[in-house]
């Protein structure tokens, strides 16, 4: 199949309605149809949107909607973020350029999610902690900060070179990947055996999970490796579990 | 200096406000701040502008009007027009990929337009006349028409990733090359040309001139060059006119 048809776009609680619409356009320009929408205002100007939408209304009509980012890229492996900003566990950011080949290569069999934040605020730290890469998009230093629509244009627009790139040849299948859902599963798993093996106090949880989540976002996290590292945390927790019986 | 503020970007007689406001953020985002207007509608909400201009008001106060194409690009070497169009004259067109090099080797020494045609009707036949360069932008069959600050984005952000390439060196400079002034004169003198000698009918004479211009824009056109081509005219119509006398 495609691997475009395998890309989801979502924008997390956009503010302005005209941005949806003007991103099914570019989205279409670029081959790219699933759009999703995670708790967007209940004030949007839709109208306007259909407006921008000009010619691509499809798209609007078959968005999907979802509370959290985390249920809205649970069937993705890849889940590649945007973030202007650097630094607390934000570093080691690709170019749109350098993702495309790791977007395109997951896509080839799996569903992969570009999430893109707030047009004020961008992504927040725990959104951050459900993407696997985060893209940081090139810009002047006369003025940083682009609109959203055009954030997801040069995006997609890298993906869609890529994909129609003849010298591009898409990976066999390897180990099936982790998707969202059994990577959360694989979090709260270790987040707990941090607590209970007494690794690390509960307020610096937060802190030292998203350093995990970025070092294991690093390669490719298959089923079987979450498998492994589910049955460690397992196994420690069992041991933490032991240990608190014998002190009593 | 730096050859991006050597890049004009033109727009010709664009219909909404909105998109020229947006265009002028698109450009400070890549570091890209000259922006001219060709016949620009009489009905522009300007207030519309401004908005999406937000934080690059700065340009829109600063842009450029002129009358005809040829005058905002007179002192322009390279001109690259984008059209989605193909045949009649558009063929051998440039990826915006492909146009970057092209564009920045000449920005290093003189001013270069990039040039976007109407939102509905694109660029007429004769201002593709006036580019020596054609861009065609990759899109999907899905829905091939860009928004105009989209198509800008993307020829833009070419601009800016290879001028912030460690590995790209601009060239030294070498023979001047003619501007649009320039090769403006020469088309005139050759058009005046291939009608005194009889080599065509004034009926042909477009169509002729849309195909001369593409063969003398596959390279660059040195001022040398360009004098050169000038005085073949001249000396040309100087026969054809002494054919003229003693036919009487």
């Amino acid at each position: 199949m495609n691997p475009l048809e395998n890309i989801r776009i979502v924008l997390v609680d956009p503010k302005y309605a005209g941005n949806i619409g003007s991103i099914c356009r570019v989205m279409m320009n670029m081959g790219i149809t699933d759009l999703a929408l995670v708790s967007p205002g209940e004030h949007l100007d839709w109208a306007e949107a259909r407006k921008l939408a000009y010619k691509a209304e499809d798209l609007l009509d078959r968005i999907q909607r979802f509370q959290t980012l985390e249920e809205a890229v649970a069937d993705c492996t890849v889940v590649a973020g945007t973030s202007a900003r650097t630094g607390f566990y934000r570093d080691h950011a690709y170019l749109p350029r350098e993702i495309a080949p790791v977007v395109l290569d997951s896509a080839a069999h799996h569903k992969a999610a570009l999430v893109f934040g707030r047009e004020d605020k961008g992504l927040f730290n725990e959104e951050i902690a459900v993407c696997t890469h985060i893209i940081n998009i090139p810009s002047s230093e006369l003025y940083r900060s682009l609109n959203l629509s055009h954030a997801v244009m040069i995006c997609c627009y890298e993906l869609f070179l890529l994909a129609n790139d003849a010298s591009y040849k898409p990976p066999e299948e390897g180990s099936p990947e982790a998707d969202g859902a059994m990577r959360e599963r694989l979090y709260e798993a270790w987040s707990a055996m941090m607590l209970e093996t007494g690794f690390c106090e509960i307020e610096k949880l937060e802190h030292m999970m998203l350093g995990l989540r970025r070092i294991l976002s690093r390669g490719k996290l298959t089923e079987n490796d979450t498998k492994i590292l589910l049955g460690l945390a397992k196994q420690s927790r069992w041991c933490a579990a032991q240990l608190q019986k014998k002190k009593k």
